[in-house]
This record gives structure tokens, sequence and C-alpha cells, in this order.
């Protein structure tokens, strides 16, 4: 079988791909014949070298990725073999709060889905909703439930409130249809008219175009006659202007950074804001299984912009990089 | 002007009309112009004499009820003239947790809406949604709020989870249509076939009719995989049977009683249960205020079985005691 | 090494010692060599047969034990060989909420610690707090974490806050240290001057003698301004009368019944109260931490009434079973 | 009656002193004969032309004091001439969260309490504990219900869970007594033996001096097994600093700001603590009386460094901006 290998910081000319044996399952874990893998901003940190995780050295990349289990190890059970699964990203985080102990991360610490067998610990196996294709299932292990921490933790979204949401990546656009899921009134920023037409079509009540409207928080505090959003998912570090965005109270889900650059923030701004940040690092096995029920009553599909083939993984990062995707990006195994 | 007035008891003979001069606002009250109001199962009680609150001599009956501010009392802003409102069922109730302090209630203790001219504190006012019409927004203040707050109060129902709710009454329709705003899914329990129909019309997911299925918590349980239900909308004070609906670490609000008979609940199901029972006592101003808020952003509307004139309200209670409606019976003033 | 083994329904009778082999610990194994044990209420209701969860023929009985690690199954750091350690009574909860998943218990369905040796999965460990004995932990598992739970869990009680505790068992007794540790007001329900001035000594706030006061929900109410208490830690089973003592949003923990006798609930006076009775099955793993670490920071210990040794564990049930105990029985191995 | 007033920005030779005939209270509204009034950094902020809120021309400053009410409004009943009181900083924000619509607030927008005679909203009164002086009452509604707020707000601290608070000013030393109260480990950080000693004596179950450790969130990290702490109070605007020393998924209160310099935070530094920065602002009326009930019940004192006169008002913030102070600052009327 093959994987694909990277060192963090080689780029894109580092992912290189080798054969390898079959994974042989220990106590506790099974092999899952990859169908799908699928690229986050992660994946081009790691391949930049600036990912704020450790990464182990010549790992199997790519955090997402769903198959069929093929082969079980001692302690789990062989009817499970068959079964359609993807996995979480901190195999250790199962439910409650993030902790140090939930570091060791798939696709970093530990090697990731780009590989036609993938080695996973039993109790990180998540089961892929009926309705979801291994590709569309493959999406949500970072993104999906980035997005639905984002909208639903700490005290979240309720029905009839206003969230803003960033763009069209992975992240932002769940977050969406997470948000429009539940109730809530989205006020979605974008570029083009083509794009803005696309998340309208998916749900947006409000869009703005922040090339045209380059103060896009103070076009929220408009729409929101002058309070602010309830809740901003910020995929960009750009917490000055969330913040400016938010109302007082309000809250801001800081996801991380699609763009290279994150200009500081004054404390005062966060103080006069009487708003709260918090940091998302993606969510618990508990909050995958939650987002699975979500998405199964509401029969909801990830937005998917391309898929390419196992061999042209290249092509997916550098597709993937150049920022025009609406969507997820997908690599089929 | 006319208001109609009941002793707690006097049953529905006791329901009288009488003419009054117009009333005059004090400092911080305004008077509306009611335009409709809306049964609820406390009417009932008050007529029979069974409602659990303190109900004055004479009162003017039923919470609930819609109009325009025609006049307003010294520090309220006459700007306010004009606009359309509804009012909370307990004035004092702002936010925060209810409290004995708050029980002071309209059409019980304090007058209430089955009148031309209604007496109202500014900070009892809750405005109008301006997509629903006078007699959709009198039914809000009791059923409305208490379908609010049994479904969303208390770390509430979230996408994905499962509710129930039972029959075709005031509330349980609200709570259907609340549940399913927010993503959830609904099984609502009825009798008949013509009613299931206009369940599943709202959105219900399921149906049982307890008619051909007795055991429906039984029913509920396969229909969950086993686990029951994540909350139970209790309109009957069936607790025991909720209990045995709703899973483990699930979550039972107990809305009250929509008929005469409450069955002694056995303290050992509510222990093996392993649930949260909840008494749910409408709602404050603020979850109102929140409620509306998803009733705008999701263009939901009130179901109205039947509208009765003003000079027909003995009409109206009657035709709500019969327990044939399906969803609210409205009164135009 | 020696176990004793009981039947569910054999009575005190069906408990007996016999010898087997040391155990061998599997992948994710411990074995722990007990050094004390300690009774709840569920082992009085498993030897009588009216345990609320499945019993196995023969089961190693007793859910709460301490120890030290003296082998490891494959998988297991052989550091932790010589740790001292008691473990949680429902194995597979980890954190979140309960489920039934994680029905399995031990000293139930699984093998529990009236035993030389006991076999335990690494996950279920919980380190002993270095300032307590090993039968002081050995009390933790059940009454301590119910207690914790039942104090802390929900939107747990609050500084400034009134709780009432119900006698002077373990639940009861930790419920008032933990409610001290936190800084909430404790009402302590008890029998006789004797108990009344030992739960004065452990921080009570006040005492009500419930022969000499009957209605002591009428006297909670007194001493609370009318309001009544924020939470009530029921062990009872009586939940009429704490539904009296609550205060309107307040907060019912059911912690099960110390007493055979749990007489009715109505449910309209679940209704009236506008309280939350809430089912409290232990805690989590998580819970057991966080619990251990305030019990570590406030240096709190157990309240222990005796300690018998191994052989005498039929006379350690029997004191127990009398109901004079204040605070834990312990068994020594 | 003599009131002192003063212009934002106009510094401490812009505090004046000026006679004026004894207010009337309008309906709704108490006068009270203000006993003593206490400084917090608003205070300053003020005076410098800093503050973050509006400030009226010619306001009477100070948001914090005690008296009694010696007369009442229409609609306010006579029985409350005589009571002790104290009264929010945001006399609308009743319950709930904060709100745009609470931004009115005392020695700020609206007159404050450096005065003889205040009048105050009847739903802004605060019952005084009785175990308090007017001394220690002044110093509870800015520094107190911040500190309360910061501690047990948003998920608040639980026992046995490790808090950092900053030096020794009021809002710290507050913190620390709250969090003492509510069983949790304190981690105080302070400058010199003499602070060090006083913060052990007030319950401080470690000190750092970040005059001899710098780094102290590298000392927090050691003193907590390398988590980090689950909560810093940050009353500095050190948020980068806060954002080291606390845990993943762990909580900055963000308080404000003591010091005039508020270095900028890199928003990575924030994303990669997994950690949530809530800006607190004061509290509610609810919050405060629930405070209130927590400073009875555990016999809490406040920290008072030194009183003045009222006729040394100068001194007394003079005093309060050397930084020496460690505790409160009051003024007696």
């Amino acid at each position: 079988m093959r994987s694909y290998h990277l060192d963090s910081g080689a780029g894109l000319a580092g992912l290189t791909i080798r054969d390898h044996p079959d994974p042989v399952p220990r106590a506790g874990q099974v092999v899952v014949a990859v169908r799908a893998a699928s690229l986050s901003f992660r994946e081009l940190m790691i391949a930049r070298g600036d990912y704020v995780l450790p990464v182990k050295p010549d790992v199997v990349p790519v955090s997402d990725g769903a198959g069929d289990i093929v082969s079980v190890g001692p302690g789990v059970g062989s009817r499970r073999i068959g079964e359609r699964v993807t996995a979480t990203l901190f195999p250790s985080w199962q439910d409650g709060p993030f902790g140090i102990e939930h570091l060791p991360q798939r696709g970093g610490s530990l090697d990731g889905m780009l590989t036609e067998r993938a080695v996973v610990d039993e109790d990180a196996l998540v089961p892929v909703p009926g309705h979801l294709s291994y590709e569309e299932a493959a999406t949500l292990p970072c993104a999906a439930v980035t997005a639905w921490n984002a909208v639903t933790g700490a005290d979240g979204l309720r029905p009839g409130q206003t969230v803003v949401t960033q763009g069209s990546g992975g992240v932002s656009l769940f977050a969406l249809q997470f948000a429009k899921t539940l109730g809530a009134r989205v006020i979605a920023t974008t570029s083009g008219p083509e794009k803005a037409a696309r998340l309208l079509g998916l749900g947006a009540d409000e869009v703005i175009d922040y090339r045209a409207v380059p103060d896009w928080p103070a076009r929220v505090r408009e729409l929101t006659g002058g309070r602010g959003a309830d809740r901003v998912i910020d995929v960009a570090g750009l917490l000055e202007q969330s913040l400016k965005a938010v109302a007082v109270a309000g809250h801001v889900a800081c996801v991380g950074f699609v763009s290279d650059t994150a200009p500081p923030l004054d404390a005062r701004t966060l103080f006069a804001s009487g708003a709260t940040v918090r940091a998302v690092a993606v969510g618990s096995r508990a909050q995958f299984l939650a987002m699975n029920r979500a998405v199964e009553v509401n029969d909801l599909h990830p937005v998917i912009d391309r898929v390419f083939p196992f061999d042209q993984a290249h092509d997916a990062y550098r597709y993937y990089a150049s920022g025009k995707a609406f969507g997820k990006v997908v690599i089929t195994v």
C-alpha cells in the first residue's frame, strides 16, 4: 500500500509517495482502507513549517479522511469489518474540555489519512452518516467539527441570533450551514458577486462584499440595529475587526488563520467590546458524534469544490493553496 | 370600554361583561387597545377554580393578548403611541431565573386581556414581530413562551437531538415548530390519522398515534435505537410515561396539565431514569424577546385553529374546553 | 488471593469468601492489591435483590475500594506499579453526560472491590490524593462522587446559596463538606442532639431535628425568608417534602433511597414547585478527578464511622444496615 | 448639601466641591445620605480623560458609595426610609447579559456618589449586608462585583481549580477572597515580601514576586504541573502573559487596566492558547445580590487600606493614584 509523506516545512516539493507493507492493527486498533481525504488549512501550515502543534518527521499528512474498516486488532469485534468510518483529529479527546493530554493529532504528531491504509484507534472512529459519500465524510473531522464547535460550543448560538461568517472556506461554509440549521441569522462576508450568490444560495441572510464595503464591521452593526452580531466566526485572525462587529457580551470564535498575516490586537479593544474571544481547537469525539446527528437529521451535505485523484495530491494542495476553492478540496484514494 | 370579568371557580356561567370608563395610565404604564386575545389551559383552570396561582376576585381574565398602544402615562415616551405590542404574563420577570417575587400574573392576580383596553406596565411590553397579525401575536405570551422555555431552556435542545411533543395543543405545536427551527428531530404523539397528517405537515419527523400504540414510550425507544428521546415536552402530567420515553441524562420539561388527571409518580422511576424533570413556568421577558427574534428570522407563524368575535367569548371558551382545537383559539376584540 | 462473592438477593447469608489464583491483567488492565473497601447503600440493595442495575451472578461485591497497583497488563507502563489508586464505579464513563453505554458498574455487572486483588481497566483508575489514607480513599468512588455531582453538577451550587442535606449517611456528609468548601450555607436535617452537634461540628450552618420538627420543609422556608433552599440533596426519595423545601427555580438532586419506602410524588407538586428534580447517578471519571482536586486543595477528609477487618465483612454489612453509622463504614483488606 | 464635581480629563485640579439644595426624589427614586464612597481605577481614568464610557460634563464622580435612604419618591414605600443601601454601577442592568441598553453608569454618564445626597433609582438599590460597615459596603459596587463576575461568571471557577490574581488592588483582593471562599487554589502575583505576606494572610496558596520572578507565567506552569491555571484574573491588560499562564481551555477574565500601558496581543498567541478571553464589565444587580449572599454566609470583609474624610477627597485620589494601596481607598462623607 502507498502513503504520502512530508516533513514539516519541506514545502509541496517535499510531499512524496512510498510503498509499504500493509499495516497490522494492534490491540484496540483497526485498519481503514481510506477512500477519500480532504485538505484543511493546517496542511498548508505543515508544508510551510508554521503549524502551531508538533509534527513528526516523515509524517503521513492530512488529518481528514474516510473509508472502510478492513481489519481489526485484538479486542475489536470483527463485526466492525466493512463499516464506513471517519476518525477524530485528536484521537484521545473523547468528551469534555480540551487538555494538553489530547494534543497528539492525526496528520501531525501521528500519521494521517493521505494513504491507502490508515491505522486508527477504535475509540477515535466515527461512523459515516448514511446519506454521505466518502468524499463528503472526508471533509468532516477538521473543518466541520471546528465549525460545529465554533457555532454550538460555549453557550452556543441560539435560534434568532445573528452570526457572521467570513468568506467561503471549509469552516465558514460549515458554520453557515450549521447556523441556518439551528435557526440563526447569517451575515456572510465575501468578495465578489459570484461567491455572494452562492452564499445566499446556501442560506445566508445577508452578504457583505468586503471589497465593496471594506468596513464590514460597520455594515454588520447597521444590519443589526447597532447592536452587532451575537457571534463572529473568525477564520482569519482579524480580531480587531471581529470585535468591532460583535455585540456587547457577544462571542468571537477564533478558529485560526486562513491568511498569513494576523494583525496584533489592542487589549483595550477587547476590553471595550465587552465580548468574549474563544480559541477553537477542532472538537471532541462527542462533539463530532453530536454534529453527525445534526447532519443526518437535517440532511446536510458538505460543500465540495473539487475532487482530485490520489496521484494528483500535489495539484490538490496547489489548488487549495490558491484560495480559489468555494468549500472543500478532496483527494480520492 | 368593555371588559369580561370572572371569579375563580365561577365556571363559564360566571364570565360576564361590563362597561367601564376608559382607563388612565399611571407613571410607567401604557393603555393597550386590545385587538385579539388568546386562550390557554390556565383560563379553564381559573374558571374551574383549580389554578395553581392566586386569582383576584372579579378578575379580567385571559393572560394573552395583543393590540396597539393608545395612551401613555408619565415617564413613557409618547412616541410609543401606535406601537403594536403584546405583554408578558409575569410582568415583573425581566430576565434570569423565576422567583417568588415574580408571581403576580396577568389574567390572575392582575387584570388580563379579555378587554377592549388593558393597562400594561411599560417594562412588560413586547413588540409584535412585523410579520405577525394581532391574532397571531395574541397567542405568544403563555403558550409560545412556555414552549420556547421548554425547548431551549436549561441546557436547551440541540440540533440533531430528538424531542417528543404530545398532542396538538398550543404549547405542543409551538414546541414542534421551535424544535424543527433549531434542527432537532421531532416525534409527536397524537390521536387519529387526520391530526397525524397535520403534525407531519408542520415538520414532525415521526408521529405516534397513542390510540393505536398505547405504549408510546416503548415506540419512542424503538425510534431512537433504544436510547430514548433527549427531551420530552410533557403537557399532560404523564411523568411516568415521559420518564420511560426519555434517555438517560435526558430532560423532561413539565409544562402543566392539559387533562384533569395526573397519575402519581414513583420516585424510583425518576431515579432509575437518570433524567431531569423541570417544571416550566412560562418564561421571562428576555426569553420572550429571544423567541420573537427566532420567530422573525425563521418566518414562523403560530397555528390558529379558530377565531371568535369578542361577544362570543363563551363559545370560544367552550370550544377550547372541548379539546378539539389543533392549535390556538383566539378571540378578536 | 481471596474474594467475597454474592448473588443478587441472596441476603447477607449469601456473602461467601473463596480462594482464587492471583489474577493476570490483560491489555489495558492493572491488578490492584486492595487495601480498603467501603460500603454504600447499593451494597444493601444488591444483597436484598432490589438494586436498580443488573448484577452478575456470584459477583465480587462492593463498588468502592483503594489500594496499590501490583501488576500491569500489555500497554500499561510498568512505572505505574506501586501507585496508590482507587477506581471509578462506572469504568467506561470518562466525561460528559451519562449514557446507556456506561451502565456496566463495578461491584454489580462487573466484579468489585471486596477482594484482595481487583482487576481494573487503566482508564478507570483514579490516583489517591496524597493526604488521604487507603481507608479514606476507599470511601470516594460512590458516595463522594455522587455528592460532588449532586452539589456541583447541573449549574451547581454557588457560594452564598443554601442547600439542604438529609441525615448523616455518606453522601449527605460529603455533600455538607463540599457545600461548605464552596461557600454555601448548609441546613442539615437530622435526628437527635448528638448527631446535630456533629453536623454543626462539620460546618452545618443550621440543623433541623426532624423528630422535633416533623415539618422540616416549613422550617427550611422559615430559615430562608420564605424562599426555600436553592438546592436539596434528597437521599431518601422524599421528593414531596424536598419540593416543599426548595425555592422556585431551585434544584432537587435525587440521589437514591436510603430507606425502603419512597412515597409517590404528585406531579402537580412538582409542577407547582417551579423547580427541577435531577436523578444523580454517581459521576464521571472527570468529575472524580475534579472532586479530588477540591479535596486536596481544601484538605478535606472523609468522615469514617468505623473500620472492620476483611474477615468481618458480614459484621460491617450488618452495622452499616443498622443505619447507626455517622459517615462511612470501611473494611480493610 | 455638597457634591464634588469633575469634567472628564480635567485632572485632579478639576475636582471641585459645590453646595446644592437637597435633591427631591422623583417617581421610583430615593435619596441616599451617602456615608462613604470608594475609589476605583475608573475614577483615575475619568480624571485623566481616557475612560472607555461616556462621562457627562460636571459629573458628580465616583461610582461606589453606601449610605441611608432619607427620602423616597412616589411609588416607593416610605418604610424604606432608614434602610442601609448601596447601589449598582449600571442602574438598568438587572439580570442576564450586559447590553448596550445598560451603558448609563453612575459616576459617569449619571451622577455618582462623591456627594452628601445621591439620587438613586429604587431598582438600582442593593441592601448592605448586616455585618458590613458603610465604609466596607462602599467598596462593593465596582471592584467587588467585577471580581465576583470575573471569578464566578461564564462557567465560573470551581472548587479545586487554580486561579491567578495579579497584585493587591481592589479587584484582585476581592477575587482572592471569593476564590478561596469557593474552594479554589489561588496563586497571587505581587511585588515585594511585605505584600506577599499579606496576600498569604488573606489565604493565597502561593505567591509569585514578579520582581524576583519576571517570567511569572512560567512559574504558574511549574506550580500547576505544566497545565497552567484554570483562570487568570487579568487586571493589567497583560493578555500575552496571562495567556501563557492559563491552561488549554482555560479562561482569562479581562477586567481592565490598572496601568497605562497595555501591550498589543498577537492573535496567534490567543489561538495557540486554546483559551477564552472574556471582557468583564462589572456585573448585574442579580450578580451583586448573589455576591452579597456569599459575603454574608462566609462573613467576608473587604480589605480597606485607608479612609479619608470628605474634605480630603483630593488626597484620597492622590493616594489611590500612587498605587501603594493594598486594597480599597475610602472617603467618608
